[in-house]
């Protein structure tokens, strides 16, 4: 295997378009990425596009890839579909870094795009939906109703209007209190956290700071989850360019590299009761990179809920099972903590368009490791990690990601 | 780069299937896969899973390969779902390969599912025209309908309900005929030929002969095409296990192998009428195999219509521009000839479900070079190749995959 490096990265703003598709969004992205990494489109030898559900959300089934990257003049090169939910465009950069490392091309883009804004907003929230095993879908949804309302029966209006994937995550977030009491506050805490570092960011959908207590008054999703703890519809496109080492000097003295890469599923026998394929993942792509968690000196993970980033704090290893809440607490994850996570805002606050979420969280670390970061900029970093999880099956996420990366 | 075997393939019957749905036409073939293989699922590294248009059909939109395999007990290793319209699932070979090939896993299982069958039969028709840019398609049917229909206007009855692919095949053969006095009796041999071999495969949809003047006597879709000229609409699945270099004498003393692998997008700038994507990914998995393609002894080629697979005889190189009808009016390609092609009985006879096909393409190569394809087995078939195709953008291939095998 050789040595990978990112190049450069790009990305629309994360928002609500109403008159933005596939095709634009992603211009966008692929042209920023391709400026940033100082190459021209001719040099990509191959492209991998990710996008969780473009077929449900524009009617655009089929060869998302080429029909979005010829249309700007890419052709010719090999171009492959990949979709893994809301983990699609980070298993799409591990597939371009596999096409790279292997040997096989020098030059890849990896590409993430989703449109899921729409005036229908059942088909929005379909979009969260189709993440999961539709044969499940209505005993899930019953299962993890907050207890207040399964008196209501699975029909409600409440169950429906609503993502289910917050559902899941509320129920996670009210065992996680439970078990080791852990606050509504806390999990406030990292929204805070995540909106001030979303306002330092250009990108960023949502761009107001909000102190806890507006947190807490946000309107109430499924206990405890507030709007403001839950990862808005979005559209945007994200891009990654990639080189070999054989060819990156060309382009950049000082490259990103791309030292470890994982892609999990979930288990069907786990034997906890907390989601441990962030944790699986980390250590098997930090294996890979010759490095341990407490190296990592920036961080983007899946926040779509507040919750899952306390959770993800003790899945991937910086605290200890139960710590979650002390770390916030502690300030150890904001800018100027040891280990700041989410400083693009995360889900919560840059948007969370699923299928470009991966390589958003790419761009988010190259531009840290690059020192590009402007006001949130974290000092001196010099490696870093993005963690994705996408759809899941039986509890459990069907994708999970975690790229390490360094200067 | 390590050498990859493919040690085992399996696949459904294609057929119309009232009752069967994803999973249950996932687990039979996979199974038989594993079992060709001699291999136990918890041996497998990785699953790379081709679908086109799953989410069209069945609404099973995202993650279908973990929704698929872990209902079967398949969990835990890492997943990806590929799409490239007809091609997803000799993408999805290309992927697993890759990931063989390159260390970073010993066994791979690709799939390739597609549930086309439904009562509501524009749904299955949606199905082939998904695979096209949907800003493109009212302009495409209009200019590709015979010349009879132009006049009826482009919402007439009879663009509506075939397939667009049929319309873009259906000119392409005109103009074959016109610039090279090709005749349609030439198409029609074509199609007897491979439904011909699909009465021979146990695995094939349809299992009829039909003569000539059968074949010309169906009714017309699109002039020169005939019913029996073109693929059927089905549903069916397809896996192939993977295994490198390094394992796979643990399993069997004569492996094929995965020569050469090649994956193309079509371009925007040709410079001749014929879609060139065939000739130019054969020539590159030509290449990595250090073949030519008269090395080839058997091959199975993209025949979603019947004169398509002629026009493949010359752009994959088996004869000149022009002579493809001559190939056929000599016998170069039936079984017994110098390179037999679609022994399967091809798309025309064994069926399309689009995901599928790629790897039934596989299957069928392995079994010739193993011997073990009964009544159609090619004497001493050595070598065998794959061309598939998937999708159009501005009239040309979105992805064709040319897979080169060999004892």
């Amino acid at each position: 295997m050789r040595n990978v490096a990112m190049l450069g990265g790009g990305m629309t703003r994360f928002a609500k378009y109403e008159d933005r598709g596939l095709k634009d969004l992603s211009h966008e992205a692929v042209n920023e990425a391709l400026k940033a990494a100082g190459i021209d489109k001719s040099a990509l030898n191959i492209a991998i596009v990710g996008n969780a559900a473009a077929g449900l959300v524009t009617g655009q089934e089929c060869i998302r890839a080429q029909v979005i990257l010829r249309s700007m003049g890419i052709d010719k090169i090999p171009m492959v579909n990949t979709e893994n939910a809301c983990a699609s465009s980070s298993t799409a950069l591990q597939v371009a870094w596999l096409y790279v490392a292997s040997g096989m091309y020098d030059v890849a883009l990896a590409l993430g795009v989703e449109k899921m804004y729409t005036p229908d907003k059942g088909k929005a929230m379909a979009t969260f939906s189709a993440g999961v095993d539709l044969e499940e879908l209505r005993a899930i949804m019953e299962q993890l109703k907050p207890p207040s309302e399964q008196k209501a029966g699975a029909e409600s209006g409440a169950g429906k209007s609503r993502s289910l994937f917050m559902d899941i995550y509320a129920a996670g977030a009210r065992a996680h209190m439970a078990k080791y009491g852990t606050t509504k506050e806390q999990y406030a805490k990292i929204a805070s956290k995540n909106h001030n570092n979303g306002s330092l960011n250009p990108h960023a959908q949502y761009r107001e700071r909000y102190t806890v207590a507006e947190i807490l008054a946000s309107p109430l999703i499924a206990e405890p989850l507030t709007r403001l703890m839950c990862a808005p519809i979005g559209d945007g496109a994200a891009a990654a360019v990639l080189a070999s080492e054989d060819v990156v000097r060309r382009y950049t003295s000082d490259p990103v590299w791309i030292r470890g890469t994982a892609l999990v599923s979930g288990s069907d026998t786990r034997s906890t009761d907390d989601d441990g394929t962030g944790g699986r993942a980390a250590h098997e792509a930090l294996k890979m990179a010759g490095m341990a968690i407490d190296d990592i000196n920036v961080m983007e993970v899946h926040d779509a809920s507040a919750p899952a980033e306390l959770l993800l704090y003790e899945d991937l290893g910086l605290c200890k099972p139960g710590e979650g809440g002390r770390l916030i607490d502690e300030g150890v994850t904001e800018i100027g903590g040891r280990v700041p996570v989410n400083t693009s805002g995360g889900l919560l606050a840059k948007g969370h368009p699923v299928g470009a979420t991966g390589c958003a969280q790419a761009f988010e670390i190259w531009l840290q490791l690059k020192g590009l970061a402007g006001e949130r900029q974290v000092k001196g970093a010099k490696t870093g990690m993005t963690h994705n999880g996408g759809g899941m099956v039986r509890g459990e996420a069907a994708a999970t990601t975690v790229h390490v990366f360094s200067v």
